[in-house]
C-alpha cells in the first residue's frame, strides 16, 4: 500500500488506544465454554457514530435497535456485544429482548438508551436467556479494564468459531495533532458481506462530522469487509459501527480538510486489516487468499469478477490442495456475467504467470506448489479491456469447514 | 409430478430406446484408469437437432463447433463425446483439435462433418492426446453395439467425478403412435448450470420441428437443469443436446398439436430426472436436497431464491451434519436479493414445521434428524408474498467434496 507512509501502524493497539475508549469483556454464560461471550466499548464523551448493516431481507433485532440509537443524535457512549446468540429472526421478544439489552446497558453505564447501541452474534433462531445477559452487563462497567487489556477481553468477547482475535490500530497526524484510529472485528463464517462485515467496530479519537464518518465508513466499506467472503453466506447480523471521541482535538475532519486523504487512507488500512484478518480466519481456513483483477471495464465490474473468484468453491478446493489448477479461475471469471474477451486473459500465481492471453504457459508445478503452500496466496487476473481493478480476499475450503459446519448447531 | 399419466416411465430405457439410435462407448487412454473415456450417440437418419449451451464467458472449444454443426441445417447424425479432457481454453490449437475430432468421427462414421457434434468434459487446459482421441474414434463403429449395452457404454463414457451413470426413459402415444425420449447425461463437479448442464443428451423417435424442439429445450432446461447446483460454478462445457429421429411416425409436433402438452411434460420428466440424479451425485455428495419456493412474487423470483438456498455452503454443510438449522436457510432467503416480508415465512423440513410467521416453531429434533438422514431431503420454504413458485436440486458438502477437489488435477 503505497500510502502506508500517511500513517503509522500500531502492532499492539486496541480500541482502546484512541483518546477517550474504554472496552472490556467477560463470560456471563451464553457459550458452553468458559470463552467471554458479552464486552462493551465505552466512551467518555459523546462519540461521533455511523454504521452499516446487513442487506440480508432478515435483520436481526439488535440493528434496528442499534439503528434508532444512531439515528437519534448520531452520537454513542456505548456499544453491547454478546456472542454465542444472533437474537435473528427470534421475532417480537427477540425485538423486546434487544431493547432490554439496550436499556440495561444505560443503566448500568449511566447513559440514556440512546446513547447505546447493541449486537449480537451466533446462533439464529433462539431466544436471548435475558437473566443471563442482563446479569452480565451489570458487571460491564467494572470490566473496563484500563488500556490494553480490557480491549482483548473485548476483542476475545466477540468470538464465535472465530480462533484469532481480530484487531488493528494506526496513528496519524491532523493539522498538529496526533489522531488515532484503531478497530476490533469478529468474521468466521456466514460472511460475504454486502454492506457490512459480521461484527466490526472502528473507534478514533479524531474530530470529524458525522456525515463525513458515515460517507467514509461507507465508501470504506465497499473496497475491504465486501470485497471478503468466506462462504459466499451473508449474515443477518454483519453490522460495523464507527465512534469518533473527537478528543484528540484537530479541526474537524471533512472532504476537503488537507489532511483528509491521509485520514481516509488511515481508516482504510483499519478496516482492510481486519477485513483480511476475518478471510485469513475464515471457518477452517488454512490460508488467506487474495484475488486481485486488473483490466476489467470498471471497478465495479472487477469487483463482480474478484467477488466470483474468490468465492467458487472449486478454487478455493484447490487452494487447500496447493494445486495450481487455473482452469477453475478462468471458468469462475467467465461466469461472472462481466463484460471480457475470452481472448486476453492472463492469470498468475504470485509471480508465476499460468495463462497468457487466455492460453495456457508452461510453469513450474514444483515452484508453484511450494508457493501455493505459503500462508498467503495472491491471484493475478489481468483481463485486458479497460481501467478497472479490484482486490478480494478470501480463504481456502478446507475438511474443517464441513466439520464446523456440519455440527455448529447440534 | 401429476402429469405423469401422459406418460409412462421406462425403468431400463436408455438413450438407444428410440427408434434409430444406437450408442457406444470405449477407453481411448484420456482416463488413466480403464474406465471408459469416448463415446458416441448415432442416429441411423438425420436427427432434427436442438441444443443449450453454457453462457460461460470462456466457451470450450467443442460447443463452438457443435454449434456450427447443428446451425448447418438443424440436423445430426451422431454425437462424439470424451471425458477425461475439457479441451477448454486450449486456445487455436484446441479448436483446431476440436474440428479434428469431428473430422475423424465423420470418416469413421460415413457421415459429412456438419452432421457430427462433438462434447469434452474432463481437465480444463490441457490439450486433448489426439492420437488417443482419433484412434478411439476409429473403434467406435464397431462399439455401437445394439440396444442397451451399447448405450450402458455411452453412459459410461461420459463421466468423470461421477459415481453414478445417469439415464431416463419414457414413453407416451402421439396421435396412436408410440413416441420414446431418452437421456443420457453426467454432472459431479462444476455444476451450476445457465442456459445447460455439463454434458446432457436426449433422444428420441418422435417427428418434431426444429424450431419447437428448441424451444422445448429451451423452456425445458430453465426449470429443470438450470435448477440444480452442486458447487455454484458454472462449466465451460455445459451442453444439452437434443436429437428426434422421426422415425415414429407421428405427424410433426410443434405447440398447438393435441399431444403437445404430453410430449413436453414427458420431455421435461426425463430432464427433470437426469437433472436430480446430477444433483444426487454431486461431488461428494450424500443425499439429495430438494428446496421448494412458494409465494415469491414470480417464478422466476421463487427460482433464484431456491438456487441461493440451495447453493448456500452453510446449507449444505448443515444437511450433511443432518441439522435442522432453518437459521440458515432463511439467512439463504433473505440474501437472494428477491422481494420478501421478513414477517410471513413458513419453513418446513419435509412435513416438519420449523418456522412459521418468521417465528421459530418447536419441533422433535429426534424426528427432525431421522428425517433429515435420510438420503432425500425437501425444504419447504413458503414466502406468503404472490403466487411465484420454483424447484431446485442439490446435494449436501461433505469432507468427500473437499477431498475430491483438493486434488482433481495433480
Amino acid at each position: 500500500m503505497e500510502v502506508v507512509s500517511l500513517f503509522q501502524v500500531v502492532p499492539e493497539g486496541t480500541v482502546a488506544s484512541p483518546q477517550g475508549f474504554q472496552a472490556g469483556g467477560l463470560h456471563c454464560g451464553l457459550k458452553k465454554t468458559s470463552r467471554n461471550d458479552l464486552g462493551a466499548i465505552y466512551c467518555e464523551v459523546p462519540a461521533t457514530a455511523a454504521a452499516v448493516y446487513t442487506t440480508n431481507a432478515f435483520q436481526a433485532a439488535p440493528l434496528k435497535v442499534t439503528r434508532e440509537s444512531i439515528a437519534s443524535n448520531g452520537r454513542l457512549r456505548a456499544v453491547v456485544v454478546n456472542s454465542g446468540n444472533a437474537n435473528a429472526c427470534t421475532g417480537r421478544q427477540g425485538e423486546a429482548d434487544a431493547y432490554a439489552m439496550r436499556a440495561a446497558a444505560a443503566d448500568a453505564f449511566g447513559l440514556a438508551a440512546s446513547e447505546v447501541a447493541v449486537a449480537s452474534t451466533g446462533v439464529i433462531g433462539e431466544l436471548l436467556p435475558m437473566d443471563r445477559v442482563v446479569g452480565g452487563i451489570v458487571g460491564l462497567p467494572a470490566a473496563l479494564a484500563a488500556g490494553d487489556e480490557g480491549a482483548d477481553q473485548f476483542a476475545q468477547a466477540i468470538l464465535t468459531t472465530d480462533l484469532v482475535k481480530k484487531e488493528s490500530c494506526v496513528t496519524l497526524t491532523v493539522d498538529g495533532h496526533e489522531v488515532t484510529i484503531a478497530g476490533a472485528a469478529k468474521g468466521s463464517g456466514m460472511i460475504h458481506p454486502n454492506m457490512a462485515t459480521m461484527l466490526a467496530f472502528v473507534t478514533t479519537d479524531a474530530v470529524i462530522s458525522q456525515q463525513a464518518l458515515q460517507g467514509l465508513l461507507g465508501q470504506t466499506t465497499d473496497v475491504t469487509f465486501n470485497m471478503i467472503t468466506v462462504d459466499g453466506d451473508t449474515s443477518t447480523n454483519d453490522m460495523l459501527i464507527a465512534m469518533a471521541s473527537g478528543l484528540a482535538g484537530n479541526t474537524e475532519l471533512a472532504p476537503g480538510h488537507p489532511d483528509w486523504d491521509s485520514f481516509a487512507a488511515a481508516f482504510r488500512h483499519v478496516c482492510q486489516t481486519l477485513a483480511q484478518a476475518i478471510a485469513r480466519d475464515g471457518e477452517g481456513a488454512t490460508r488467506l487468499v487474495e484475488v486481485t483483477v486488473s483490466g476489467a471495464v470498471t471497478d465495479q465490474s472487477a469487483r463482480a469478477i474478484a467477488k466470483t473468484v474468490i468465492g467458487s468453491s472449486l478454487v478455493k478446493s484447490a487452494m487447500f490442495g496447493a494445486d495450481a489448477n487455473w482452469g477453475r479461475i478462468i471458468a469462475a471469471v467467465g461466469r461472472a456475467g462481466e463484460p471480457v474477451n475470452p481472448d486476453t486473459v492472463d492469470i498468475k500465481l504470485g509471480d508465476i504467470p499460468v495463462l497468457i492471453g487466455s492460453q495456457p504457459v508452461a510453469f513450474d508445478e514444483e515452484q508453484a506448489l511450494a508457493y501455493l503452500q505459503g500462508d498467503t496466496v495472491v491471484i493475478h487476473v489481468e483481463l485486458h479491456y479497460g481501467a478497472g481493478q479490484a482486490t478480494a480476499w478470501g480463504c481456502d475450503l478446507t475438511y474443517d469447514y464441513v466439520r464446523i459446519n456440519a455440527a455448529y448447531r447440534t
